[in-house]
């Protein structure tokens, strides 16, 4: 592919963004905000599927709106490209959108050149939860990890309280056809989803393409520990039961262990509480979060057993009593060999600094790997901000990646 | 004084603390809650106006309502006893009225005996600060600490946000003569204040009596340590910024530098603040703020100076920025070696366990300091609960400070 069809690639793919961007397409004029069954999303949809019609693509959505475009009729055997193109309520212009704008370019190039590639693009709904509170939310639909209460009764729309299912039906679909949805996934031989990294690895490495062979799985948690709340000033530091003490030694151990755990393995307290949290009281109770990933189950998993048991001791030691418990755990995913290896090879054919690499971040890839060998190319973020309007991403970048996921689609036939 | 005599003023005592927790002298039905310029204070002072008036006592007030009570014309010289008769919102009985019921019980015991010693009672106003959020305020203002700006406007009621002039003056005082309540301490030739201890050191160490040597000087600062926000799943190890690890070292080392600094110094990290304080994120920010006390002003000060460092160098080490900022700084007040004297000597004689201690609280008596030579006396409260509606003290162990502070005045006269 020569430079300048790669530069036309770039040039319509930051004007779907730019486009994505215009106030018809968000509900905020200081961010992207954008969730299911509002205007701004339906118009955002309607967007994609003129485009994919334009390209003589039949285009649907499933009963609660996942979209869908495919190039061959239904039942035929096809691959699988897209992401998801709502946002989170203060969100950038590329999270999810730069992804299925990138799916719509390897459509584009597929026609022009009548390479004639049997392509299914797929937008799945609520990625970001910022409908329902729900992350994931139309993938797992499609994947059936759902429950039909869910849809009807737990999962409510954090604007008005009503429930998912009342909003679907409002929106036109049909949600007790919701077990259908599996079909999006029917005759699927593979997927791609090209996504914006979210974080500073391709950046700070120098690279401009990351072919992602596995997203990490993750334990969340809370340590708790059971201290005393006494005077700061009266009590000697030999009466004290200060639980923040257990706390700090288990922040500090937590980075130990990612790092000797290796193989990806990360690690991070993002939440400290302190009760009563007053300067000159000793605190009653502490409590940290633990946020521990890797694309290794075994290895992440070793790290949450061994900071709960460290934390544990580490409050007996002085004392005082640390509860540990887990919040959810959910297992790596990980990416399809032969399709990684296409991608890989696609990759190095354009001469092009790129790397393989796991996806930290969950992504809608997790629930189509159940059913579907899957892979995903992510492109640089300018310093890893995402979930922000300053999120920044580059349309030539996306335009490499298309020309990168068609190569390899080629090779896949 | 037989053990007869002891029990006697023991249930003079109770009854005084009994009666001073009904519901016409408490705002709250399930505390004691009571401050200045209330209905609540004002009963309470006319309870004590009226004991100290049938001892013969001349009792007044100055002119913001600090209580004096006489036995001796103006002009002569007395010794100063007493304490506080406000609570914090959410206060125990014992708290400072113990304090002034013990120094009623001191002027009961003189006046029964013939003993002729000539004292001061003195009840200060808003110790607690629960009026006007101003810790010592009727002692600062006896002291001269404050400036009409602050009693005219800095100084706003908690409740309605009107100035403590406005409330002063409402109540019936004259708050333009404010300057002249350091008359007050005029002609005072000592002051002894009995307080509840507020911490467990007395009681998990087996003394009734506890004789204050000094009181704890503090520095109040805060440590901000500035990170990278980053996505805790998709960011490894080694790029990371991230501000818990230096202030949990930090929170870990300032234990270990007030342990070795001894002399009785103490440091405590109550409050913890972590931004953007979620599970899955690397936090952009986080502080801790420090206190640390002790009665040797070179030893806290050399921990606070200390700690600032260590934090400064960790966060260096890690490519971030630390930044140490103090909040305030009070000077040790060390008590008078002669009352502190003649106490140890009383209380020996007792026969009851008793040790000498320093205050890690802050009490009036630091402002009277500044003129008066002064010592306290503690009594052991359960559990070391202080400000909480569970607080309890033994009026037995008043009973015996009482005794204590009889025979040292007597001693020193």
């Amino acid at each position: 592919m020569a430079t300048s069809e790669r530069s036309r690639s770039a040039e319509r793919i930051e004007r779907d963004i730019e486009t994505l961007s215009g106030s018809d397409y968000t509900l905020s004029d200081r961010a992207i905000q954008r969730y299911a069954y509002t205007d701004a999303y339906r118009r955002t949809l309607d967007y994609f599927a003129r485009a994919l019609k334009a390209l003589g693509f039949e285009v649907y959505e499933d009963a609660v709106g996942t979209l869908v475009a495919r190039n061959r009729p239904r039942g035929e055997p096809v691959f699988g490209i897209g992401s998801h193109c709502d946002s989170n309520r203060n969100g950038g212009r590329y999270d999810g959108t730069m992804g299925v704008a990138t799916a719509l370019e390897v459509c584009r190039l597929n026609e022009e050149r009548g390479l004639k590639l049997p392509l299914q693009l797929i937008s799945f709904l609520e990625e970001e939860g910022s409908g329902f509170g729900q992350m994931l939310l139309g993938s797992r639909i499609v994947a059936q990890r759902v429950t039909e209460d869910d849809l009807r009764e737990r999962f409510r729309s954090l604007d008005d309280g009503r429930s998912f299912w009342e909003h679907a039906e409002a929106a036109g679909y049909d949600p007790s056809r919701w077990r259908e949805c599996n079909q999006v996934l029917d005759g699927l031989t593979g997927w791609i989803e090209m996504h914006i990294e979210q974080a500073r690895v391709l950046q700070d490495t120098g690279h401009r393409i990351g072919i992602v062979n596995a997203i990490a799985g993750y334990v969340h948690a809370d340590v708790v520990v059971h201290g005393r709340g006494d005077h700061a000033g009266a009590t000697p530091m030999d009466l004290r039961l200060d639980p923040t003490l257990p706390l700090a030694e288990g922040i500090a151990e937590l980075e130990r262990l990612a790092r000797s755990a290796g193989q990806g393995t990360v690690g991070t307290v993002g939440e400290i509480d302190v009760e009563p949290g007053i300067i000159n009281a000793i605190a009653s109770r502490a409590r940290i979060s633990l946020d521990i990933r890797g694309p290794v189950d075994d290895a992440y998993r070793g790290v949450a057993r061994d900071i709960a048991a460290f934390v544990e001791n580490a409050a007996e030691r002085r004392g005082m009593r640390a509860e540990y418990a887990e919040r959810q755990t959910v297992a790596a995913t990980p990416m399809d060999a032969r399709i990684v290896g296409a991608l890989d090879a696609a990759a190095a054919a354009t001469g092009e600094p790129y790397m393989q690499m796991h996806s930290g971040a969950a992504h809608d890839t997790m629930c189509v790997a159940d059913r579907v060998p899957t892979a995903m190319v992510f492109v640089p973020c300018r310093d890893g901000i995402s979930h922000h309007p300053d999120e920044l991403a580059d349309p030539a970048d996306s335009a490499l990646a298309a020309e990168i996921i068609l190569r390899a689609l080629a090779t896949l036939q």
